[in-house]
């Protein structure tokens, strides 16, 4: 039995920078799946330096790995996210349109069987790390969509879109002038890729400019009390 | 009486973006001033929103503008920077080179007098917002410098440098394709202006790639107990 799942935004990897994917495509209202080869979120964060102190994290004067994952997952909570945990992403190929995905989208196939039809694609896989290797980074028989350069994944700056219309490239595995790897960039690229997703995913509708200090609409989805 | 003050690094506007260009530009270990037209930290945090929440600061599911700018300030606590509060930045020019500025810079003169000179001037000065309106975005006699769009201030994505060399525009007051006016995006912004001061500031010096998990030399930098 092959499990084919259906949503609007499938995100390759549950670090930081695909978590915090989750939290801006969910302000603007995008259904995200996530396929994540570790069996818990935090990516590089738990993986790598669970207890080890984050001195450049803004807001916070010391935070280790591990509470801000786990601040992360608290963040994205109101939204309605499905998770594959110890699944690896292995294929991405392009998907015809049909039902639920009138203008085609993306196939992404799991080791072991099963797959994910989104819309768009993000790949936020930490540059090779976490079993995403030089090859898998852009995974088997997909080298024509990525332009690899050392296993990166080239983006633009306005939406970190990859060479592949309605593939995007978020965290340390992007790649553009003046790129660092830090967890504060994947946020800034979540913010813009999410715009570019919502344009995919409505190319009829305009979406607002609002603030979540300010818009009771953002609020409500956050599921704040007495937003209406 | 007129006060000149010098310094590598003149960041205008003590907002988000202002107080994180400090830690960025502390982390590479350049010294800052930093003018700001009101007599407190945080821009539009303290301005504007002090008691609302925020929702999409990453790693709070909500923080308030106030508690958000104290916590900022903390951060930057362990690098000495000097504070111009209650002062407008009025105007910039270039500085000629002279002692203890041997390649020039920039000049950015104070309403009710005294000046800063420094190495490169950063603009974090909210877009408008704050006593910087439309004109003063660029200050008066400056228009040269700067090619502003309705007041906002053009920046290529790879460092976030004004069309004129040596002076960076970061947060709401600048606009490059894509720009959103998030205060995460300002923190990456800021992040890659540090590296580009950085190079103006010691064009022989190649900075280290380093993180603040694993660098002792930048949690020495930062006053982290232990760190050798």
């Amino acid at each position: 039995m092959t499990e084919i799942h259906q949503t609007d935004i499938c995100v390759i990897g549950a670090g930081p920078a695909g978590l915090f994917a989750v939290f801006q495509l969910g302000l603007v209202d995008l259904r995200c799946h996530v396929i994540e080869a570790l069996d818990r979120p935090g990516g590089q964060l738990t993986a790598l330096y669970p207890d080890k102190p984050i001195y450049d994290m803004p807001g916070f004067r010391v935070i280790d790995g591990q509470p801000l994952a786990d601040r992360l997952m608290d963040q994205i909570s109101p939204f309605e996210t499905r998770f594959h945990w110890g699944r690896q992403a292995i294929s991405i190929a392009r998907a015809e349109p049909q039902e639920g995905l009138p203008l085609g989208g993306w196939q992404v196939g799991m080791k072991d069987g099963g797959a994910v039809l989104s819309k768009v694609a993000v790949m936020a896989t930490g540059g090779g790390i976490l079993g995403y290797g030089r090859t898998q980074a852009a995974p088997p028989g997909t080298d024509t969509f990525f332009q690899t350069d050392s296993g990166l994944i080239p983006t633009d700056t306005g939406a970190f879109q990859t060479a592949t219309s309605g593939i995007f490239a978020i965290g340390d595995g992007c790649v553009y002038p003046g790129k660092l790897k830090l967890i504060l960039s994947a946020f800034h690229e979540a913010a813009l890729m999410a715009q570019a997703a919502f344009a995919i995913c409505h190319p009829q509708k305009r979406l607002k400019s609002q603030y979540t200090t300010s818009s009771s609409e953002l609020q409500r989805r956050l599921g704040v009390r007495g937003a209406d």
